[in-house]
């Protein structure tokens, strides 16, 4: 029987904050950061393929990434990757992939998942799509899962939690949305007990999603469902190559979350972290008696505290006397920085870029 | 007309100081440090050759380094490396060379000289060996060249001078050597400006060097002389074999310099350095605005001072909030160490051979 499970997993960003290891041809999701021999990407599709057979696991991606994700995932049919020509956020990538589902498989349940997250409980993960699948099923509702927040991060969305939902614990309506709060405002939502982060991970219908963009983001929806008849057919690239770029650049969150009046958030302990940084990932890394944390490599660190050693491939690094650094070594460059500064290697990276030239970065 | 100017250059040494860059198969004297094209020991070679023809250019080094010998020094013939079986220190090469040389020019005069060295005033070391060769020719004589102290370094040898003598302002009777003072005698040394440091060059005539081994050191004199009848022979590598290994390890100034009354010190402006270690290579590099010095390499370094970077090979390096760091990175080892901790360097890369292996080092 053909399941109306359908996972879409987006795995185009580019992204800078894990310079020299991610790279413009090798972006985080295609990494493997924990030395497990998976890439988080892998790791993703891992954790949802007890809940959603593999030939309904969809990757939406910029066409410059296929090459890798067919190498990385040569269980996964070839026609489920989907190739974005150009760079438009969230909203155009979740609008298409729901009229490509919904197009052979009308009744479709869509779990829509980031790549380049870490989730360390994934029997709970695998729960909460399970049931956030149950609750997508009756009625028009679009569900994300929240996270319980540790700490005032300043850097996610945060979600509030509104009314309760009859017979489910752990699933509320939502009050509303904010994005990167100052830290004084991210130290009030963490102590108020109201507020959860925002995952990234949405669970819904496809006919509920694409209603809701109607609704929300009509001129998105409009030009997507321009293709109808050509999607999951040999025509679907061709249409896709002439519209998209049109799409407007947004995020799925301020084009349809945070208009949407029936956005539910199941709370959720998934061991989650969005590695969006060095000192996220150090921050979820085993460390020993001083406080290191070391990634695929040997290393020699007498008198360094709270740092990251982090080498792709088969080297050795000695430091001494480093507090609260990251040392990350690949290929062609190295990055020594203090753990507080790593806000600024994004711009690091565009001035490696300009002074020393594309192969750097 | 084959001249009697002889030049013997010791390249045998091993040597971790500037781990990761010198390893147990290159060690420093065969690195490019500077970025030139040249080795050390290419720059020596190429410094001694306006005064001493290439035909005479003797090379000793331990009989693993041959090959890269060969690769550096084209132009040098075959014979003229000596290969060492054993590491026994500066005196047994010095005795060995002496008599393979005397055995085909009894009248030889011989300048020996460190591989390894930084020397900037090229011509100024031409002529110092020029006159050098000069004062030797007459008299048994054992000529040392000193160098004005320019800071009281704890880790050279110095030169007492004693009388000067008649008609040769720069050269003076030896009075004393020291080795390696403590900082107090150092600084007192210094300000006394009655001592110099020993650059390790020496220059002498073949007859009076082993007579000096006969009067100081007449068991290892005994041992070289022995093969009197085999040196420029091809039976010279057989006697070697057999009996190199039984020389004492000991060095020249403990030999023969402190104990002979006919020592002579040179005092000479060379631009010398012994390039010992990192610290040293970084104190005669040009420096940037920021006191940062860089190796072959592209480094943005925004908050270092006072910092030396090196890389072999074709990468960069971003670096924040350094001051007074020693940063090398070599193929499969990367060393980050604060300046004044390099003389721990030598056991670190002990315990970087017994915790990772002998590739590393």
């Amino acid at each position: 029987m053909k399941s109306n499970r359908y996972c879409v997993i987006m795995c185009g960003g580019a992204g800078s904050r894990f310079w020299p290891f991610s790279r413009d041809n090798m972006p985080k999701q295609f990494l493997d950061f924990f030395g497990t021999g998976r890439s988080l990407l892998q790791l993703t599709v891992d954790r949802i393929t007890p809940v959603v057979p593999k030939e309904n696991i969809i990757l939406v991606t910029n066409v410059k990434y296929a090459g890798i994700i067919r190498e990385q995932l040569p269980g996964i049919p070839e026609e489920n990757i989907l190739c974005e020509p150009a760079r438009r956020n969230t909203a155009p990538c979740i609008c298409w992939a729901a009229n490509h589902i919904a197009a052979s498989c009308p009744d479709a349940l869509i779990a829509t998942l980031p790549s380049d997250h870490l989730v360390l409980k994934e029997t709970a993960f695998a729960k909460a799509i399970e049931d956030g699948f149950d609750f997508v099923s009756s009625g028009d509702r679009l569900l994300t899962l929240g996270i319980k927040p540790t700490y005032p991060n300043t850097g996610y969305g945060y979600i509030q939690l509104g009314q309760h939902v009859d017979g489910c614990d752990d699933t509320r309506k939502v009050k509303s949305f904010t994005e990167k709060p100052d830290p004084e405002m991210a130290r009030f939502f963490l102590d108020s007990g109201e507020f959860y982060w925002n995952a990234g991970i949405f669970i819904w219908k496809a006919a509920d999603i694409i209603k809701a963009f109607e609704q929300h983001c009509p001129e998105m929806a409009q030009l997507f469902e321009s293709g109808r008849k050509y999607y999951a057919t040999p025509l679907e690239k061709d249409f896709i190559e002439a519209n998209f770029q049109n799409a407007q650049s947004i995020s799925i969150d301020y084009a349809v979350m945070e208009k949407a009046s029936n956005v539910f958030v199941k709370t959720v302990d998934l061991g989650w972290s969005d590695l969006g940084s060095w000192k996220a990932l150090y921050d979820v890394s085993p460390k020993n008696a001083e406080g290191n944390v070391t990634q695929n490599c040997n290393v020699l660190a007498p008198g360094c505290t709270g740092s990251l050693f982090a080498v792709n491939g088969e080297k050795i690094i000695v430091a001494s006397g480093l507090k609260d650094y990251i040392v990350a070594d690949n290929g062609n460059a190295l990055l020594i920085c203090p753990a507080d500064e790593e806000q600024k290697i994004r711009q690091v990276v565009n001035d490696v870029r300009t002074r020393f030239g594309e192969e750097f970065v």
